[in-house]
């Protein structure tokens, strides 16, 4: 006898994620690191409220420095962020006048109970140490009480050492932030997934790949590259039929295996991203930062989680490149880029992120991208709880 | 002492449903039955998504068949109706291509995995039986693994044998299938709650009866039926006051109880309808089919399951002929049924079966309609339980 | 080490409501007491629905009578405010028919089961006592099955032995009912959050008070009354900075410390206000009155517990005068009152009490206030439950 309420049957094979207990656990993001909240130019006087990793932090800038403070007024839980400045250096809450010095979170006035107010100097609000990369403000989120970590560290190295122009943009977005990082890497479904973007309108993308993941070295040394072994731009598959994605009005594809950009072997590749030498046209570090090498210019992409369901994607397309040439970057940029690249393209990503639901799950070769990502969150967390 | 926090006090009396145990689990409906999704007409080679006894179903069409398949690839958790047919016969994940045989279920390619991908015959989707009745695409909800029943050995005989023509709707409503069926069937409120229906605007509506249930008998075994002993149309209440539907405007009510129809003795039954030999002149069988009987058309209802707070509303009215008189049926249907009884006479039910919200319950004399058919459910699915 | 997941630090001092048990568990409002619904002009005989302490309750009118059931039919469940009266002094639903009797709540007619209706006068919905007080219904939501308590002993008494005109609004308000009294009777946020309101656009408001809370005599001795000992209209925080809410357009403020009135000493008191001598401004009692009394009127709010999210706030303004006097009253409170003060003002106490987030919380010297409140409260209620 069955019974119409047997549980969904599991198929052999993986399914949960049990092998990455950190990461499994991680649902509203790792702390311990830096995530970028939004653009510096939106960061006033005037307090605005963000959820990161699932901690309600207010934003606020004063005598150009920014704050972070936890966005609750211990007395009765409002949100500081409802909350103005009335002295220098300070933020109130809106109820009581509960003043708070935004260097040290300590309660340093009580409006309404007068100079004398017993419990000045008896509460203090978290602060979250703040920092400006990129024309965007980061926030750390630490895992207890630690000093936070350098920021440069955790951000990809080119970056620091080399001039550049850039264009980005910074949405909300729904779904898990693993879903999201787990997309960014993912070898599968950039080929299947985005051939129809007017991005890759006439560029062909290719049937399947063989890749592998390789660990990067040196400045690259907490990154994961994937390396593309082969390209197919066509396939018979047995039984089923014939399948590319070649159109008599995409230009044809190349015969030689590249391992920037994914849709040719460029003839000139700008000397700065040369220079990195990276092993793979997309790589992926933590706490989920994406990178992916075109031949002129670097894309990428940080999932910053907000909570459970939610997370924030920033996008950031990177010239290396001063002076005029950076106008020709900005006309570019604002031009396609954005529209083609940040936009639609991209757009095809949070759709998948919003409806992906796993696990359970049944992975396939090319899953090597994800198995691979989350050791590196295991491994690189797993280190960083035991030294803290 | 009392407290503020006393629980509702029962009244002595029926209450809750455990003398229908099965019945009172099927809140997402009973597996094992044929369900009506959806026109035929509707389901293309575009996949479109339904949730029926709480199972999430993708339905598509391929070569002129119909093909339901569980609406998430095992892969990442992607509903499949997102993606879209690759190759004949086949429909493949909007996200990585895994392609799945629309006969089998069975992972039949992986276009991102080229034509050797090794987990190509490995993983298979759940599918369901269709078939096509009535216009419409039924899919059959296992219990387990069997075999499906026979549809036509679930349908009205009368369906089956004869010619007809039909109008119908197909609506999702709030409100949990079995308050739909129960309201369907529910002897007490057709003469009250539709009163004021414009179905009803020019024929007076009993005030109370004295009703029965009997079995159905031979092909119609798996029916019971209301058999109105007494009707009566008006009622002097004690001590409250003279009540009754009559008005000058409406046609006077017959002198004699009448199984046919509800409002009147008919002066000449179709004689397709008169060979039935209904007892009564509404019936009602699992897995949640209503049958009224009028003198010159049949109407069905069919309520589906969705989950527990939702279902589908299937209502058809069935005449039997042919012919010329088919284009006479038509234009009754489309010109006056459609818009007064499976509109607003149906939007009332809609309305209660909305805004019902038992057990606890008090039942009345009438409720031996509600009573009977809950012990036709939980004794036929009993069996169907036992023989699987 | 620390661990990613630690629950939220606790800091030293007050954190929870643990002292004050009954008023902890009150969320939904305490039983046991009389709570105005809605305007007594808007109860017709078209029945409407509230939810009043967590009970649903139907009020309608029938001969000049306002009725109050619990809004549901035992039948089914269905809301007996979508019913109607088909007969005198009844309440029918509108399901099956079943009427009740608006006076004793018994099942007193079936219409569809007919004059024998085993089922009647062994029903019966719960009803509330109702009363008219304030050009408002009030409900009394028992504790068990006690008779009411007298509601004028729950009114002030002012109101019971004096003639007054008056004007008022009833708003559905989010947040929890305890917010809303907490936020009523609060020293501390007045002065502060209220700063910007336009009501308060040409009078200063004080920086900080020193409080006392004293307990109501004689016909007052169900009240708690906060008394102001000091008012300071500004204040030198040390390394903070100064802080006062004079402005060259506002008011001189007094120089004495005053009771009646927040923002001045007046110049004559109202002689009926006068006679109460009350020891302080704001006064409150349970089930959650607020009583500020200004030098010419007196303003009161109702706190009506809906659920533990919402609440009605119910805001009065009463002037002790009659005749010719009751027109000016009248153009005062339409033309200004209701908008700046009813309006503007109250909305901000509105969106406080709506983002209100306790416990936890940390106390302060003004919130005496609240404390004293919640053991008027407690100590009340539980007289209240010992004697029922």
């Amino acid at each position: 006898m069955t019974t119409a309420n047997a549980p969904a049957r599991r198929e052999p094979g993986r399914q949960d994620w049990s092998s990455w207990p950190h990461y499994d656990a991680a649902a509203t993001g790792f702390k311990g690191y830096w995530y970028p909240v939004t653009w510096t130019s939106k960061v006033t006087g005037k307090p605005s409220a963000f959820t990161i990793a699932g901690e309600k932090i207010a934003l606020v800038r004063d005598g150009g420095k920014t704050y972070a403070l936890h966005d609750r007024c211990p007395h009765r839980g409002v949100p500081l962020s409802l909350g103005n400045q009335q002295f220098p250096g300070t933020i109130s809450c809106p109820y009581h006048g509960w003043t708070y010095d935004l260097e040290s979170g300590k309660l340093c006035a009580v409006i309404t109970d007068g100079p004398g107010s017993p419990i000045c100097g008896k509460v203090t609000v978290r602060t979250y140490p703040t920092a400006q990369r990129l024309g965007m403000t980061w926030v750390y989120i630490p895992l207890g009480d630690e000093e936070p970590a350098d920021i440069d560290a955790q951000l990809p190295a080119e970056l620091a050492e080399n001039p550049f122009v850039m264009g980005g943009r910074i949405e909300p977005r729904s779904g898990n932030w693993r879903f999201a990082a787990e997309n960014g890497f993912d070898e599968g479904h950039a080929k299947y997934l985005h051939r129809t973007s007017l991005w890759r309108i006439f560029k062909t993308m290719p049937t399947w790949n063989i890749t592998r993941v390789v660990p990067g070295e040196g400045v690259n040394r907490r990154w994961i590259f994937r390396v593309q072994d082969e390209v197919h731009w066509e396939a018979d598959f047995p039984g089923v039929g014939h399948w590319s994605n070649k159109r008599w009005w995409k230009i044809r594809p190349p015969k030689e295996t590249f391992n920037i950009g994914n849709t040719g072997k460029p003839k000139r590749v700008d000397p700065v991203i040369e220079r990195q030498g990276f092993p793979g046209f997309a790589s992926l570090a933590m706490p989920g930062i994406l990178r992916i090498a075109y031949p002129n210019f670097i894309h990428y992409e940080f999932y910053v989680p907000v909570d459970a369901g939610r997370h924030r994607y920033v996008g950031v397309m990177v010239n290396f490149t001063e002076g005029f040439q950076a106008l020709r970057f900005y006309v570019k940029y604002l031009g396609a880029i954005r529209w083609l690249f940040h936009g639609d393209f991209s757009a095809q990503d949070a759709w998948m992120v919003d409806v992906t639901d796993a696990p359970p799950e049944r992975l396939y070769r090319p899953d090597v991208s994800l198995t691979a990502w989350r050791k590196l969150a295991e491994d690189e967390y797993s280190r960083r709880i035991a030294s803290s």
